[in-house]
C-alpha cells in the first residue's frame, strides 16, 4: 500500500530532519555561539574543550528518523532506547525537532538562542551527560555501563501489551556478556500480555579504537546468529552507491517489513489464549552505516569515516586549536542548516511535520517517565501473615517460606503490576507459595512429565540463569513504574552489583529533576546467605554486597537484616511501599529459631533495632556490664546462645541485648541523615561498657560504623572468608561466628585470666564440636536442639 | 580406519569405565560405609546428610570416558574444564579410575578401604567439594559461580600449542551473560601459535528447577547459533532406543570427526605463517543426554532421570530415613559394581587400561597444575624507565604513558608468556608504547584503511568490548602459569568482582595444598579512575573495587595507589614478581605533575609509605601540628597543593606529610599481618594530632582502618559519589577533595573562628573556581599550571 509515508516527497523531507539532526549533533560536540552558522565560525563560536562522542551518532539519527515514520505510519506505541554507550545528542537533538525537548526545558527556545544554549551546555560542567542520561528526554536507559538495553526493554514492556521499545544496540554493547545473554529475552516475553521489544543492532564497524566482532564477521553468520537466538533476522545496508533518497527508501522499505511482522505477531496472538501462546520469531533488524557517517572522510591521511577514528571528536579543533576551523565550518555546512532552520532558528515546518504527535513522540512517552499508569501495590497487612509466638524460640520457622505466602497474596492482589525475578532460584529459594498462585512465564517447549510450574503466563521470571537478566528485567519493570523483587543467593547478586549501582545512579539524577516522576523500590533479597551455603561450599559465600551498597548515596540505599520470619515481612512491606530507593534484605531460608512476636517486629522494623528485654537483665535505664548486639540471623541465633551460656555461669552479670535490623541506621547522621544521633546511640550502646557486635557480613562495615561513635570497647564476629562445604553451625565456627567463640571472646575480655575457666570450658566445646562435625558431618543435639530461656525471668 | 579402539570390545570396556564412573559417583553422594555394596546395604552405611549433584554427573562420566579414548586414539594433550556448576564427582571418580587420585592423595588407596574414604569425605566437612575444585585433581576452573570456562579455558591454551582444553558446558552456564560472550574467544585464538578449546556443550534439559533453554530449542536453531558464532556444531544426541554399545559407538564416531577435524585445522595452519591466519571454523561438541542419566526413571508417580528432579539427590535416603534403601541399593546394583572391582575392591585391569598414560591422564596433566614449562618473568629494572626529577614537580607526565614503555620492554623480552588483556582500552588508557612492539590478536577480518593495530599474532587482545572476557583470559593465563595484566576503567572492573573475588577464593584453596603449584601474581590497573572521569560522567566512576577486595584474605590482597609515574613503575616491577596474590593498581593516565624522585618512588614501594621531607617542615623526630596524609594521584596533587597554600599562610605551622602507596599496610597487623605495628603507627601518624586524609576511594575503607588505631582526630576527603560531566578539577570538587577544602576544613578544625579569614578565603576560591568552570568548561589556569615549592627550603 503506497501512502503519503512512502513518497518521495516523504523521504526529501525525511532526509532534511536526518540532516538537521546531525547538524544539531555536532554542533553540540563543538559550538558555543554561532550554532546555526550566521557568521563565519572564528574561535569565540568554539568550545573550549570539546567533548562528545561522534561515532554511534548519525547511524543513530537516521534509526530515529526512521521509527518516526513508523511511528505516524502504523500508529505505534513506541520508545526508545539508546544502548549504544555515547552518543546522548541523538535524544536530545531528535527531541528538540519534535519539539518535546523545549516543553521539558522552556529555557531551551525553538531559536538560534535556545540552539546555542543547548550547544553549549552539552557536556559541560552542570550540562547534559554525553549519553543518553536521565536528563534526556524519552530516555529511560543510561549509556554508562554496557550491557543492559535488552533486559531492561524487556522489563519495560512485560505486562504493557500495547508498546514497543525500539532497542538500539551498539556493535560495541553487543559484545558484552549481558547483553549477549539478553538475547535470549524473547523466551519470556509472551505475545499477548506483553509488549515487544524491538531490537536494533547497529553494525557501524568500530569501538573505541578497535574493530567490532559482528561487523566484520560474515553477513550469513550474523544471520544464522539471529536465527540460531529465535530472531528474524532482517537486514539494511548501507552503500556509498545510493542517493541518500534511495537509502531511505530502502531503510523504509525494511523496517516496513518489520513492523507489518511484529502487527501480525500481535494480531494473531491476540486470538489466541494467552496460557498457550509459543514463543514468536520476533525481528531483529540489523543496520550496518559507517561509523561516522557523513562526517569528513579523511584526516591526515587517515580513514575517519567508517572508522573507529570517527569515534570521539573527529576533527581536532576547539578554541585552543582552530588551525582547521574551515574544516569544521565545511562538515557543518555540508547539512545545509539554512534548509533545515528559518531565520530565527526555528526548524522548518516541513521537518516539525514529520513528528509523532504529542506522546506519541520518541521523547515524551509516558513509559519512560515512570510508566504507563503506574499503580501503587495492593498491600495486606504483613501481620496477617506472622507466625504466632507464645515465647521466643517456641518453634522454628522458614523465613523465606513465610515470605512467600504474604508474596503470593500480593501477586493474587497485583495481576499485572508485580512480578518476581530470579535466576532458577525460587524454588532453591523456598518461595513455595507463590507456585500455588502462579507460574514461571517460558515461552519455549515444556514437558508436563519432565518440567515443573512453567507456563506461557506467569508473575515469576526466573527460567535463565542469569543474574543480569534478573537484576535488568527488575529494573526495567521498576523504571516503568511497577512492582517487583529479586531474590537470589546471595553471593551471586555481587554478579551484578555494578548494575545495581548504575540503577542508583539513575535514580539519584533523576531525583535532581523535577519533570521526571518518582519509582517503586529496586528490591533485592539476598537468601542462601554465606552461612546457608554450608552445602555448596565456600564459592557460594560472599556477604559482601552489605559494604558495597554501603558506599553509596545513603539516602538511596537500605540494608535490612531481619533475624526472624516476622522482622522479615515487616521490612518487606516496608520495602515494598518505599520509592526511590534500593532494599536490600538478607533473609534466612532454612529453618531456625522464630524469636519475635508482632511487636517486637514491628518495632525492629520502625525504629531498626531495639533493646531486647528477655535476652537483657538490666532494668529500665539502669547500665550493663556487657552490651551484645546482633545483625542478622545466625549472629542474633548464635548471640542468644552465647547469652545464655554466659548467663547460666554469670548470672549477675548485667547483660543488654540490642538486635539490629535496619543497619545503615547506626551510622552517624553526619554520614547518613537517618542514622543514630550520638546521644542515641550513646544511650542504647553505652560510652564505655564492652560491646560484643554479630554480624553477618564483613567486619569492616562495623569499624566504619563505630568510628565515628564513642564507644570503641569492641569485638566484631563477622563473616571471616573462611569457606568450606560443612555444616550448619561449622560455618559459623569457620568465621568464630558461633555462640562459643563469642562467648568466650566476650568473658576473656571482661574477666581475663580471671574468667579462664569458662573460657577453657568454650575451647572445650569448640573442639568437641570440631571432631563430631568432621566425624559425623552433622552438627551435635546440643546446637541443633537449643533452646532459649529467658535471662530475664 | 579401524583401530583397536573402534572395536566392539573397546567400547565394552568403555561401558565398564563409564559404569565404574557413576557408580562411584554415586557412591560418593550416599556412602559412608560398605563402598562396594559386599554387604546388604543398611542404615550404618548410609551418610548422615547426603549431600551432592547428581544431574550433571552421568553425561559428564560418559564424556570424560570418550576423551580418554580420544587420547590414546590420537596421542592428545588434552586436560578437562568443568564448567557445569556441579558433579564434582565427576573429576575424582575419573581421576580415581585412572590412578590420578591415588597418587595425589596416597591415602585414598586402591581398594575398598580407599574408597570408602573417598565417599566418605565427599561434601563433608574439611573434605572434598561439591563441585570441581582446587582439591580435584586435574582441575584449573571452579565450578561455583558460573559462566568462566569458556575464557579460562581460552587463557589456558594461549601460547600452548599443543593443547586441547576440552571444555565441559552446562545448559544451564550456556544461559549466563559471561558464557554467552565467551562464544566470541575463539575471535582470538591463533591456530598456529595458540592451542585449542573445544567446547562440549551438555544439553541435559534440566537446571536447579527449571528447564535450560539451549535444550528446549529446536535442533536447527541450535545449529544456526553455532554457526552465528563461528563454530562447526557436530551433535550427539542420547536415544533411550539404543544399547549402550550403540551409544558409544555413535558417540565415538562424533568425537572421532571432531578431534580429526581439529587436527586438520592444526595441520594446515602449521604449513602457513601465524601472522596470516585466519579464524578456522573450530567444532563444538554438543551432547544429549537425560539429565540424571542411569538413575531411576521415576520416584513417586514423577519423572527423576530426564528431569530437573535428578540435579541433586534424587531419592530421599539417609541414616535418618532409610524407608526407601533397597530403592537406593537396586540402583548401586544397576551398575554391577561386582564386574568392574576385584575382591580387594581394586578397580579391574581391563577398565584400567583404558586410561591414557602417565601426564596425558586430564587428572594430572602439566597444565593444570601450574601449567606447562612455566617461566619468571624476565624483568627489567623499573629504574631503567624512570622519569628524571630535579626537584618535585618539575614536569608533567602521563604515568600510563610511562608504564606503556616499560611494558613494551616486558612484552619483548618474554614473548611466549606475558600477555596484555583489556575491553578495548588499551589505546585509551595510553598504553601506547606497546603498539611500537605488539599488535592486537585478532583473527576475523580487518583492514589496514580502517582498523589499526591487529593483528593474527599480537601480544595484546583487547578487542571484545567485554571485562568479563578480559579477566577471564587473565585468570586462565595465570592459572596455567604465565604473567600478565588486565587494563581497565577503574568503574568497570566492578563489572568483574565477582569473578575476582573466585580467583582470589581458588588461590587460597590452593595454597592449602602441598601438590598444587604456586600462581604468578594477578595484575589489575584500575586507570580511567574516578577522578579521571570527568568527560565520560558519574557512570564512569566507582573507586569502590578496593573496599570490595578489603574485605578479602589480607594474605592474598594487595592494593596500590601510586601518585606518580616512577612509583606506577616501581608499583608494577613489584607486582609483578610477587606470586599467589591480587594486586590491584589504581593509576593515572592524565598529564599529571610528577613528584618523587627513583629513590623516593622506591622507598614508598618498599615501605608502602614515606614521609615526604619536603612536603613537611618538622626536623627528624619533631612532632608535627597536623599530618596530611593522600593515597592516590589527585589526593597526592590536592594535598600538595592544600599544603602550599596553608604554609604560605601559616609559615610556622608545623606540617607533616605522609604518600601511602601500599593502602592496606596502613591496617592493623591484627588483621592484616603486613600491616604497621600501632608503634609505628603511632609514630607516623601521631597519636593525637590532626590528620587530613585525602583518599581516592570511598571515606569508609579509611574510618575502617583507623578505627583500631590510636588517633581518631581525622579527616577524610574521599569520593563522595557526586558525579558528573565535567572538568578535571570539578570532578575533585564534587567530592571536596580539592585543595582549597582541604586546606579549609584542616584550618577550620585546627583554629575555629580564629581561621575564619582563612577559610573566608576558601569558601571565595570555590566559588571563583565554580563560576569560572560552569562559564568556560574549563579549569582556572591557576589550577592547572599550579607549581609546587618547596616548603622545607
Amino acid at each position: 500500500m503506497k501512502t503519503k509515508f512512502d513518497k518521495i516527497e516523504y523521504f526529501q523531507s525525511m532526509d532534511k530532519w536526518f540532516r538537521a539532526a546531525n547538524y544539531l549533533s555536532v554542533a553540540q560536540i563543538y559550538l558555543r555561539d554561532n550554532p546555526l552558522l550566521k557568521e563565519e565560525l572564528t574561535k569565540e563560536h568554539i568550545k573550549l574543550y570539546p567533548i562528545g562522542h561522534w561515532g554511534t551518532i548519525p547511524g543513530q539519527n537516521f534509526i530515529y528518523t526512521h521509527l518516526n515514520r513508523v511511528i505516524n505510519k502504523y500508529d505505534l506505541d513506541m520508545f526508545y532506547i539508546e544502548g549504544p554507550g555515547h552518543g546522548g545528542q541523538v535524544m536530545i537533538s531528535n527531541s528538540y525537532l519534535d519539539g518535546t525537548y523545549t516543553e521539558i526545558y522552556p529555557e531551551i527556545t525553538e531559536d538560534t538562542l535556545g540552539i546555542k544554549k543547548m550547544c553549549k551546555r552539552f557536556s559541560f560542567p552542570g550540562g547534559t551527560a554525553s549519553h543518553a542520561a536521565p536528563e534526556t528526554p524519552g530516555s529511560i536507559h543510561e549509556g554508562g555501563e554496557l550491557g543492559y538495553s535488552l533486559s531492561h526493554a524487556t522489563g519495560n514492556i512485560l505486562d504493557n501489551p500495547n508498546v514497543i521499545a525500539a532497542t538500539v544496540i551498539g556493535d560495541g554493547e553487543a559484545e558484552t556478556g549481558p547483553l549477549c545473554s539478553g538475547w535470549f529475552s524473547n523466551s519470556f516475553i509472551n505475545p499477548v500480555n506483553d509488549g515487544v521489544v524491538l531490537p536494533i543492532l547497529h553494525l557501524n564497524g568500530g569501538k573505541i579504537s578497535n574493530p567490532t566482532l559482528l561487523s566484520r564477521k560474515p553477513k550469513e553468520e550474523v544471520e544464522q546468529y539471529f536465527l540460531g537466538l529465535g530472531w528474524k533476522p532482517h537486514f539494511f545496508e548501507w552503500s556509498e552507491d545510493k542517493t541518500n533518497i534511495e537509502i531511505h527508501q530502502e531503510m523504509a522499505q525494511t523496517i516496513d517489513l518489520v513492523i507489518e511482522e511484529i502487527l501480525e505477531i500481535k494480531r494473531v496472538a491476540k486470538l489466541n489464549d494467552a496460557t498457550k501462546a509459543t514463543r514468536p520469531q520476533w525481528p531483529v533488524l540489523i543496520v550496518r552505516t559507517p561509523k561516522g557517517w557523513t562526517c569528513p572522510k579523511e584526516w591526515d591521511g587517515q580513514a575517519i569515516e567508517g572508522s573507529f577514528r570517527a569515534h570521539q571528536v573527529p576533527l581536532p579543533v576547539s578554541a585552543f586549536k582552530v588551525e582547521h576551523i574551515k574544516e569544521l565550518e565545511k562538515w557543518l555546512k555540508s547539512y545545509k542548516p539554512e534548509e533545515l532552520f528559518d531565520e530565527n532558528g526555528k526548524i522548518i515546518d516541513e521537518i516539525r511535520s514529520l513528528a509523532p504527535l504529542g506522546d506519541k513522540r520518541m521523547g515524551s512517552n509516558p513509559i519512560t517517565n515512570g510508566g504507563i499508569n503506574p499503580k501503587e501495590l495492593d498491600l495486606s497487612k504483613w501481620q496477617d501473615f506472622a507466625i504466632k509466638l507464645d515465647y521466643p524460640g517456641q518453634i522454628k520457622g522458614q523465613d523465606m517460606v513465610e515470605l512467600g505466602k504474604y508474596m503470593a497474596d500480593t501477586i493474587l492482589k497485583n495481576p499485572t503490576n508485580f512480578r518476581v525475578f530470579g535466576p532458577d532460584e525460587t524454588k532453591s529459594n523456598r518461595l513455595f507459595a507463590l507456585f500455588d498462585v502462579t507460574k514461571r512465564q517460558w515461552l519455549e517447549n515444556y514437558s508436563e512429565k519432565y518440567d515443573e510450574w512453567v507456563s506461557p503466563v506467569g508473575r515469576i521470571i526466573d527460567s535463565q540463569l542469569s543474574e543480569h537478566q534478573a537484576q535488568g528485567f527488575l529494573e526495567g519493570y521498576v523504571l516503568t513504574g511497577r512492582h517487583g523483587f529479586f531474590a537470589s543467593y546471595e553471593s551471586f547478586l555481587r554478579v551484578v552489583d555494578s548494575m545495581i549501582t548504575q540503577h542508583m545512579k539513575w535514580m539519584k539524577k533523576s531525583l535532581e529533576l523535577s519533570w521526571r516522576k518518582d519509582y517503586p523500590s529496586l528490591n533485592l533479597i539476598a537468601t542462601s546467605t554465606a552461612f546457608q551455603q554450608d552445602h555448596n561450599g565456600y564459592t557460594h559465600q560472599d556477604p559482601g554486597l552489605l559494604g558495597h551498597l554501603a558506599d553509596k548515596r545513603p539516602e538511596l540505599i537500605r540494608e535490612y537484616l531481619p533475624a526472624d520470619s516476622n522482622t522479615l515481612l515487616a521490612v518487606m512491606e516496608k520495602s515494598l511501599k518505599e520509592r526511590n530507593v534500593i532494599n536490600l534484605i538478607v533473609a534466612s531460608k532454612q529453618p531456625r529459631e522464630q524469636f519475635f512476636n508482632v511487636d517486637e517486629a514491628k518495632e525492629l522494623v520502625e525504629k531498626g533495632y531495639k533493646v531486647i528485654d528477655w535476652a537483657s537483665n538490666i532494668k529500665e535505664g539502669e547500665e550493663p556490664e556487657i552490651v551484645f548486639v546482633s545483625s542478622g540471623v545466625e549472629p542474633n541465633l548464635e548471640t542468644l546462645a552465647a547469652i545464655s551460656i554466659i548467663n547460666s555461669h554469670y548470672p549477675d552479670l548485667k547483660i543488654k541485648y540490642v538486635n539490629v535490623v535496619d543497619l545503615l541506621k547506626l551510622r552517624s547522621p553526619h554520614i547518613d541523615s537517618r542514622g543514630l544521633s550520638d546521644e542515641e546511640f550513646d544511650k542504647v550502646f553505652t560510652k564505655d561498657k564492652l560491646i560484643v557486635f554479630a554480624f553477618h557480613g564483613y567486619e569492616g562495615l562495623i569499624r566504619d560504623i563505630f568510628f565515628t561513635r564513642t564507644n570503641r570497647n569492641l569485638i566484631i564476629h563477622g563473616y571471616r572468608e573462611n569457606g568450606d562445604i560443612t555444616t550448619s553451625f561449622d560455618i559459623r565456627q569457620l568465621s568464630q561466628m558461633d555462640r562459643f567463640h563469642i562467648a568466650k571472646d566476650a568473658i576473656a575480655k571482661l574477666y581475663g585470666e580471671k574468667g579462664k575457666s569458662f573460657t577453657d570450658l568454650m575451647d572445650k566445646k569448640i573442639k568437641e564440636h570440631n571432631e563430631y562435625i568432621h566425624e559425623y558431618g552433622y552438627d551435635m543435639p546440643e546446637v541443633v536442639e537449643w533452646k532459649w530461656k529467658n535471662i530475664n525471668e
